[in-house]
C-alpha cells in the first residue's frame, strides 16, 4: 500500500513537472511564430501591397537542424528532434503564405513522405501523376517547389527526372533522403529450405534482384501493393518469405532471415526539391551541374581534371545521351561545396573550355539527415 | 541604401531571437521526454522485467491538447498548436514502446490521416485491408489500437464498424473527426450553364447526391481518385466542375460556385479508436453503449427515458437488425459523460430492467478538435 502511494506521488509530481514544460514550450513555440510573422513585417516592408513572396529559405532551415542536432543529448534521437522542428518551422512558416509543393504521387508514395519530411504538415502538397507534371506546375508558379526522385526508384523514373533538367530552367534547391535496408523475414514456422515464394512490392524486389537470383533462384517473386503488405502475409504461411525494412519485422513478429540484402549497399532513395530559386550557401553543400562534352576520346578525364585539382569531392556522376545527337552525351556531376565557394567559382571558370555546354542546376544545403 | 541596411539589422536581430527560442525548445522538449522516460521508470518499477506495457493514457494526451488550445493566444491557430503537441507526446511516447496502430487502409485515406492526426508521427500506423481486420489485429494483441470510419463514409462501411463491435469485447478508447466540407468548383473559362461533367470522389459525390439531383440533374458524375484529383482535371475544361475541399480552390486557381453543397450541413468524418483499454475521465467525455430490446411497441422511447431524466445529452442514435433474429433491433447509443460519473451511472443502473441486453462500448474522450 505504501510503495503504491509513494508511486502515485512520483507520478503526479512528474505529471506537473511535464505541465509545466508544456506551458514554457506552448508560450515559446508562439514567441517563434510572432518573430517568423516579424521577419516577414519586414521583408514585406519594401515590396508593393500586393506582392506575394515566400519566407522560405532551405539554408537557413538546414542550419537550424543542423544545430539542433548537433546540440541534442537525447534522450529523443536526432531525427525525432530534426522532425519536431521541421513541423515547428513549417507551423510559423505557414502563417504567412504555406509552401505548395508538387510531388509524383499518387498519394501514399515514398515520394510524398519525402515531401513531408521535407516541408513539415503545415506546407500543401499535392500529387501529380507524371515527373513532367511536376515540373510543370513548379515552371508555372502554381506551386512553389516541386519533389521528385532522383536515385533509386526504378531506372526509367530516375533518368526521366535528370533528362527534365535538359528542357528545363528550374534550380535545385535542396535534397531529400530516405534510406531504405531490405531484409527476408519469415515467420516462426518458415524453414530455409522451404522458400517457394517472396513477396515485396516491385521495386525492392528489383532492389534485391541479384541477391535473389543468388540464394533463392528458384522462388516464385510476388509484388504486391507495399512491403508492409508482404510481411503481414507471412502471418500463417510456411512456405513464403517477404522484402521488408526491419521495422516491419517488429511490427509483424517476423524473423529476420538475411539482414540488408539490397544489391546496392547504400540504399538510399533520394529526391530532389525543384524550384526557381537560388538558394545561398547553408555551410554544407552541395552541387549539381550538367554538361555535355566534345566528341573526343578522353573527353570526361578532361572535364573531371579540374574538379581533382582543387580537391573538390565528386558525389555523382551520372551519364546520360544527349538529346540533340547520336552518340553524343551529357553528364549530370554532383559535388561537395556551393558555387559561391572560391574554389568551385575557378572550377566553373575553368570547365567551359573543356566542354560543348554546361549549365548550373543549383547549389542547395545537403540532406540534413 | 540605409533602410536596406536597416532591414538587413532588423532581420540579424530576429534570428538571433529565434536561434535563442529555438535553444529553448530543444532543451524543453527534451526535458519533457526525460520526464516520460522517469514516468515509465516508476510504471515499471512494480511490474516484472519481461512486462511490456504501454504508457499512452488517451484522456490524460486529450487533458494536455485541451489545456494548450485553452491557453492559446496565437498567432497560431489552436488546430496548430494542438498538432504540434500531438507530435511531441507522440515523439516523447516513442522513447519507451511505440505505440502500434492498425488502421482501415490502403495507404493514403482519410483514415491514414485520422489515426496520424490522432497518435502523431512516431506511432507505427499499419494499412489492413478490412474492418475485421483491423478488429481482429486488435483483439490478437499484434497492435495497441485500431482506427475504423464510423460516420458519413459510404453507408456500409459505418454499420460494418458497428456490428463488428457485436461480436467483440473491443472497446471505444477514443473519436477522431475530420470535419469535411464540399465545393462545387469551376475554371474561369466555365460558365453555369455549360457544366455538363462533374468530377469527385465516389464518397463526395455521394454525400452531395441530393444537391447534385436538385441542381445539376443532367451533369454527368464522374468518380475519380480523389477530390484533388479531381479539382487538377478541371484547368483548362469549360464544360466540367468539380467536388472539393476550398483548399483545393485556392491550391488550383478555381472559382468557388457554391459553397457546402454537402447534404449534410455537418460534414465531418468521424473514427473510431478501438482497443482492449478502459480510458478514465478526462473530464470531457463521451459513451457509447449497445443495447437490444424486446420487440414491444414503445421500446425505444422506454429506453431513451433514463436518459431524459438524468439530464443526459444523448449525441447519437443508431439502429441496426439484430443478428440474432427476425426483426429484432439493436442501437448504438452515444451520449456526453463518463460512465463514471454518477448521473451515467445511474442510467446504467437504470437500463437492465428496460432492455434485453446491455454492452458498454465505452467512455473515451470527446474529439479535442
Amino acid at each position: 500500500m505504501s510503495t503504491e502511494l509513494t508511486e502515485a506521488q512520483k507520478l503526479l509530481e512528474l505529471r506537473n513537472r511535464i505541465d509545466a514544460i508544456d506551458d514554457d514550450i506552448a508560450r515559446l513555440i508562439a514567441a517563434r511564430a510572432r518573430c517568423a510573422q516579424d521577419v516577414a513585417e519586414v521583408k514585406k516592408a519594401n515590396l508593393p501591397d500586393d506582392a506575394r513572396i515566400l519566407f522560405y529559405r532551405p539554408e537557413r532551415e538546414a542550419q537550424v537542424l543542423r544545430k539542433v542536432m548537433e546540440q541534442n543529448q537525447g534522450p529523443l534521437s536526432n531525427e525525432e528532434m530534426a522532425r519536431l522542428f521541421r513541423e515547428i518551422m513549417s507551423a510559423c512558416l505557414a502563417l504567412e503564405n504555406p509552401v505548395k509543393v508538387a510531388y509524383l504521387g499518387p498519394e501514399g508514395t515514398f515520394t510524398q513522405q519525402a515531401a513531408l519530411k521535407h516541408f513539415g504538415h503545415s506546407a500543401v502538397v499535392l500529387p501529380f501523376p507524371t515527373i513532367d507534371d511536376v515540373f510543370r506546375e513548379v515552371e508555372s508558379g502554381a506551386v512553389n517547389y516541386g519533389v521528385v526522385p532522383v536515385e533509386n526508384s526504378t531506372e526509367g523514373v530516375v533518368n526521366h527526372t535528370l533528362d527534365n533538367f535538359l528542357g528545363s530552367n528550374l534550380k535545385i534547391c535542396g535534397e531529400v533522403e530516405l534510406r531504405i535496408h531490405h531484409n527476408l523475414l519469415v515467420s516462426d514456422v518458415t524453414s530455409v529450405n522451404n522458400i517457394s515464394r517472396i513477396y515485396s512490392h516491385s521495386q525492392s524486389l528489383a532492389q534485391c534482384r541479384n541477391w535473389l537470383d543468388a540464394h533463392y533462384p528458384k522462388a516464385e517473386r510476388i509484388a504486391v501493393n507495399s512491403n508492409a503488405e508482404a510481411a503481414r502475409r507471412l502471418k500463417g504461411e510456411w512456405n513464403a518469405a517477404a522484402i521488408a525494412g526491419s521495422l516491419a519485422a517488429e511490427r509483424y513478429e517476423l524473423k529476420i532471415l538475411s539482414e540488408k540484402i539490397e544489391d546496392q549497399p547504400d540504399n538510399s532513395t533520394r529526391f530532389l526539391i525543384i524550384g526557381t530559386q537560388q538558394v545561398p550557401a547553408s555551410g554544407v553543400d552541395k552541387t549539381s551541374i550538367v554538361v555535355s562534352t566534345r566528341n573526343e576520346p578522353g573527353a570526361l578525364h578532361n572535364l573531371l581534371e579540374p574538379f581533382h585539382r582543387h580537391g573538390i569531392d565528386l558525389t555523382r556522376v551520372e551519364t546520360r545521351p544527349s538529346r540533340s545527337g547520336v552518340w553524343t552525351y551529357v553528364f549530370f556531376i554532383d559535388f561537395s561545396g556551393h558555387v559561391d565557394d572560391d574554389a568551385i567559382r575557378q572550377v566553373l571558370q575553368d570547365l567551359p573550355e573543356r566542354v560543348a555546354d554546361l549549365k548550373l542546376l543549383g547549389s542547395y544545403p545537403k540532406a540534413v539527415l
